[in-house]
């Protein structure tokens, strides 16, 4: 009986967080135990803290009577909390939100591209230290992190990516990770933690086959296929940047000739510049000088957008996404970008594909959108959910 | 209890279905009845001729006795067939299996690459008669047909691509075909098919990630990704030769430039060796001199298995299979493919992928392969399996 009970805790708890608040007869029934049972179920979350009840309100629907019948909502304690880093090559968000989904804090940091993966660990408990200090003696109860690095990332937790763009490469992230904050953690591709959440609250909402291009100085995508987010084996799916596009083009680090991020990453937006303004504008003023029209910026966006969208037509093809997204650092250039990708996409992917819709990122894709991913997949992954849950019942 | 007996019977069937023959005993447990509720189950399908029983036989495991309380072993009938057919731009291939998975027959004949639908349909019904026809006689009761067509299938059974190498586009085959056979019938592209059947019993057993590379006159993938194949929204994903491999390569017949099928698929071999040979050898002859080591003919695999083995360096890195299958015609020529192939991927793919092993079809590729899979595919399809069950059932 003990473990049965268990067993209905857990779903109890684990309709709560995906489904969000229910009456407790809804509870009930959503958990398949009798309205008595559901009952006696949500004191006992009531008593642990896991739950709480919210006042009752008229409910529009009872043609606004109480539903006396239906029982108070519950929902998961706002005091639960899940945190959620992103780390690219420059920057570092941290995100934390309650059970119920609500973002309760974001912060940011740089590092430099040469800074190795301890300074990185060190920024990313900083910001997680900020974003939770008040917090702490307020009783909210950090449950989980999620956090996505660059590159590739074995089940483990192991970051097994060896490009020079993957600082983490070689670390156990989860290892080290929870050695240091004592909680559950989640550990995956960057790109595949922006792609989370663009697919569930973004741009890609209700779409089970969603084609997400980060395009950043790296180039990478997350894929959504049947609505499951494409891991691929051991766990580094993903990497779209050493397409080559060109048999005859430039050498690459890789070891190809005319990968895609040589002509349409960062850096190639950067080098075309490079010859109009012999004194080099920073990004932040390329992107700037791009949305405001400026020739030459959107030229340099414009180029790398064709060659972007000539590859992705391919890709296209291949995976048969409903929906195309662009999100990253480049998609910050706006619509000079999306248009020429969009173009491309529309003129060269086979007939069926050629009315997929190529919108930017609605949540401004990058590594704040990242950190909220992983901070909310951490109650969704086969990885985390189970020992969080765990430890909410211990 | 209609309702739950019915569900039983439906659970005992799938069963049978998809892990074969089991004792009356282990049935129950499987199917989560009571033993006396089991063998009232099977002794209903033993009457309505949907299970027979086996002679007992003694079982090695209980140390060569015949183990009475397991019961007789209980499999699917074997006059209860399922068939399947690929049809190739020249060839259509049939086979028919029993539901316990014995191949009981196969038969191809060539058309025309410009034949239309109708032939093609006349031409694979007329395979079938052929394989049925002493059987039905013998009492063998046909259950479902897969056909797999060349080009991109909607779920409804519409072909949808529309290049010329697509003789099927605009018709709904599931519809013709359901109406001519008066079985269930489940429609899927045919490099689908085959990398069901070789993923399943071929060099894929065992594997959740699988990428199949189907390379003849045209050039397309099947994924199995996370233990499913991957369709892609509506239906359409795996279309791989129209790839860009070359900004400024020759003009394509899809619009875009210097697609990966203009150099690695088989017009590419026969183009090549027009040089060579002013009277052209025909396609068998051109892979029986490739086999013998001819020079000229072996070359002309190798510079094609080289851009092939480069674009899949590619889509590698994207979707990470633990193993890369290489199919179709081409296939035919062997280790000539395979190395070069081979050795692009090793040498390209990002350094996680670097030891993916890049294998040739255990099964032979081709449309007998994608027959038999289609066979076995309308079995474990939503499609087809539930009326398949209902007719046996009704």
């Amino acid at each position: 009986m003990a473990a049965l009970r268990r067993g209905n805790l857990d779903r109890l708890i684990r309709r709560l967080a995906t489904t969000g608040p229910g009456h407790r007869a809804e509870l009930a029934r959503a958990t398949q135990v009798t309205r008595t049972t559901g009952s006696s179920l949500v004191n006992e979350l009531l008593q642990r803290g896991v739950v709480i009840e919210l006042p009752r309100t008229p409910d529009a629907d009872q043609g606004g009577h109480v539903d006396g019948r239906a029982g108070a909502t519950v929902q998961l304690s706002d005091r639960l909390w899940t945190a959620g880093i992103e780390t690219t090559l420059d920057t570092i968000s941290a995100s934390v939100r309650t059970a119920t989904g609500a973002t309760m804090g974001t912060a940011s940091t740089t590092v430099n591209p040469e800074d190795g993966w301890e300074v990185r660990r060190d920024a990313a408990l900083s910001l997680l230290n900020e974003l939770l200090a008040d917090e702490r003696s307020a009783g909210v109860r950090l449950l989980g992190l999620g956090i996505g690095v660059p590159g590739q990332v074995a089940p483990d937790g192991q970051v097994t990516g060896a490009l020079a763009d993957q600082p983490w490469s070689g670390v156990n992230v989860r290892e080290v990770m929870e050695a240091e904050t004592g909680v559950p953690v989640l550990v995956d591709n960057n790109v595949r933690m922006e792609t989370f959440a663009e697919s569930r609250w973004g741009a890609g909402r209700g779409c089970s086959n969603v084609l997400y291009a980060h395009a950043a100085s790296g180039i990478a995508v997350g894929m959504v296929i049947d609505g499951e987010l494409v891991r691929g084996h051991n766990g580094s799916a993903g990497e779209f940047g050493h397409l080559s596009i060109d048999v005859a083009g430039d050498q690459c680090a890789c070891g190809n000739r005319g990968c895609l991020v040589l002509s349409a990453g960062r850096a190639a937006v950067m080098r075309s510049l490079e010859r109009t303004w012999p004194e080099s504008p920073t990004w932040e003023q390329v992107l700037t000088l791009a949305a405001a029209g400026d020739r030459a910026a959107a030229g340099a966006f414009h180029q790398a957008g064709d060659r972007l969208g000539m590859a992705l037509a391919g890709l296209v093809n291949v995976v048969a996404p409903e929906l195309v997204i662009i999100g990253g650092d480049m998609a910050r250039a706006g619509e000079v970008l999306r248009d020429s990708v969009a173009r491309r996409v529309h003129e060269l992917a086979l007939s069926t594909h050629r009315d997929v819709p190529v919108v930017l990122s609605e949540l401004g894709g990058g590594p704040a959108v990242g950190a909220s991913g992983a901070a909310a997949m951490v109650w969704s992954d086969p990885r985390t959910d189970r020992r969080i849950i765990d430890r909410l019942l211990s």
